[in-house]
């Protein structure tokens, strides 16, 4: 049994990985953190860390970018693992992170779900081997709420791939007009979106009679929740350090 | 057995027919038409229609917007039917083709495959009972050498679906950034290039919590052969007047 | 307005209802109908229809193939208009709908999603232009806790597309061994299976270097209940008289 | 540039490998082994390897089970490099293509698409990491005069995944009824057929409320001759030893 310390309780994924872990036996949520008042949940919450008085074994923080300083601060006092899911963090937190890794775990992925990372690994595999002969191209879909594109997500897989390539790509986001030259130094990111679309990546590699493509489908939300419950499996076992889902893959 | 005279002998479309016929004894080539030499074919080539002695069913015509003026004018001298499968003809042309269609019948289409036009048919009956619930984007693949985007063929499905549409879509050929909004009033067309893809368009209707997609993959140019012969077979039992795929497959 | 009585009111599907309608101006709910007990609903839930007093313009039925024979009845009485969205009915059940359906209107359909109905309509329009080229053929892909394989849908969509198939098709679950022959004459039908896939049918029509291809998603249960609702805004409007979806999207 | 020794030269590989090499500086095929008379190359055809007296710098061989063990030794008796893609050999062929590689540099491989092997590795990456959560499932498609089905290719894919699963997956061929268990011990491979449908490989990781797809298209028989060109140009540099197209992509 994962004794966990939820901060971020009452925002939407606090509420998913507490539904999640409802059901689990592996699991068990003994506190909460929250600036915000919520309704009554079947764990106490607090205003902060410093104020939790249960036992617990490991930290998993879905909140808020402005709360992630202290709360990595009041973590390292409980010398406790710490699992970074919060997105948008600044330079100078990330930086923070990794200095407080020298005597805590802590593990942080930009993109929490299992599947997006086995993606990145896979396509940082391949694509050294077909960089010199294909085209690379990748179409992204989403709900017809969702008002920035390309997606985060997205930018995340291009980088990936461009990472491992000699010749870097630049980005295109659609292409117009007569003159689509110069290919093999470009890769095409095409954003579609339509209804209640769940978020879908597809990179396309295209040769010379050839085609190889990775898709990746995103049903729901409990997709980020569980793959935070497997970085804290993962966690609490391991040295003070600085993780990533690359680390937790390779195990 | 229909006898064809094939105008544009030695094109590219001219040699496809050419050999596509050659193994069906549904059809004979008793004549072609080329302004330019080309190799030996087993059929008498001739400069213009005038010229032709053979006797033959109906003109099938692969050949260049300049030259169809004339021909139609020589179609009509020896009362036969025309197939024309000709691209890019100017406005005056199509008008020609509408007048001598009262004394013969003329047989035309902007995209010559069946599938293309079938899948036409399919999104108009659709759009319809779909378009005040459901989102519309469209995916078009091509090879790397293609040099306009998006497709000829992709406008011409866009423009059959808006002409159903009570509500016009605008067309939009990317997304950047972070304002996408009023997405039911467009309709994003996203051009993929690579490698030697095949020809590939992809309608979708994205609604809530459903998803209809129609796509269509070309693989090779014996689709605009083959509707070329079948429209000629079906023209043959026609009388005079204008006709288009939208004939071919109500029949 | 829409005032709805809601039979079946404490099943899933009734819930799925409940909720949609709880957001929506068009409908109402003035009562509900269920044999058993349940949550507190916001309207009042009877045991059967010739209890409930409220005015009401349709009844909505997802309930149970056996309670549906006293429910028509009881419509018939009141001289309401019905949607019967139940499924599993026997032949008798069906009868007694289409005789009722004499004096009241009565609307029924085996798949009540919109998506699934339309899919049918283009697959009948299409499938006659198409058959004497293309090979048919179905994959269908659900999640991991499905029993039955092939979907009912996906035999609903076959039965659909022989219904105007010259040549009707044999069906066939699968391809194992080495003499694969005769296949015009034969649909095969692919039954995937996994984790928590949502419900999806692609129907491909490949013939010689061309593939159409339909395909419809089912992201949730919403969609059950959207096509219920629309089928009583349309029946409201109508003459006594036997309905299903084919008559609504011809509207 | 290379200079080829091409066995099976009259094959259909055989002229596939020809033409593509008549457009190509890196390559020149100074001479061609078959048995069979075929018609005039631009290279003179011999017998025999031990006929041929121009100078090599490797042999690639697309021929015949039943030649492979003649041609190993007399290429053993050159020493030169040898690249086998032909397929269909039996045990003792393979024992005897290792025994050589002792003393000369000998490349072999099931498949010679890059693309597939490509995606083998990438299977066998992932698949570790996403067993014990992910269903596994397989999708092959092609063209309607495939007698064998499922396809060669597609159980050396899920060959490859076994290879690397803890629980090793029975193979299934299609589903039909009502009791479909135990899946996770299972993996379903579906073979779908018509009309000249290019040769398509698709392997999907189902899982909770995530999908993986890897998907690989074959449009033409150039692929295995640019595999088997590329494996030339790799061997030549290698030692005497046994390569396949794992040795290639680690490159």
């Amino acid at each position: 049994m994962i004794r966990i310390i939820l901060s971020g309780a009452h925002g939407r994924m606090g509420k998913v990985i507490a539904d999640m872990v409802a059901n689990n036996p592996t699991y068990e949520i003994v506190a909460g953190i929250d600036r915000k008042k919520g309704p009554l949940a079947p764990f106490p919450v607090y205003g902060s860390l410093s104020e939790v008085k249960e036992e617990a074994d490991v930290v998993i923080d879905f909140s808020y970018f402005e709360t992630v300083p202290t709360l990595l601060k009041d973590t390292q006092k409980k010398a406790l693992p710490i699992v970074i899911a919060t997105t948008g963090l600044p330079a100078a937190t990330l930086n923070q992170m990794k200095k407080i890794a020298e005597t805590i775990p802590v593990f942080f992925s930009a993109n929490m779900s299992l599947g997006i990372n086995v993606l990145i690994q896979a396509l940082q595999q391949i694509t050294p081997n077909l960089e010199s002969d294909f085209d690379i191209e990748m179409i992204e879909k989403h709900h017809n709420q969702k008002k920035d594109a390309p997606s985060g997500t997205a930018l995340l897989l291009a980088d990936s791939i461009n990472e491992v390539c000699q010749t870097k790509k630049e980005y295109l986001f659609g292409r117009q007009g007569n003159h689509n030259e110069n290919l093999r130094s470009q890769m095409g990111i095409h954003a579609v979106r339509g209804g209640t679309i769940p978020g879908e990546h597809t990179v396309l590699f295209a040769g010379q009679d050839e085609l190889i493509e990775l898709k990746h489908t995103a049903l729901s939300r409990d997709i980020f929740a569980n793959g935070a419950l497997k970085a804290a499996s993962f966690l609490v076992t391991q040295a003070p350090g600085f993780y990533s889902m690359k680390e937790l893959l390779s195990n």
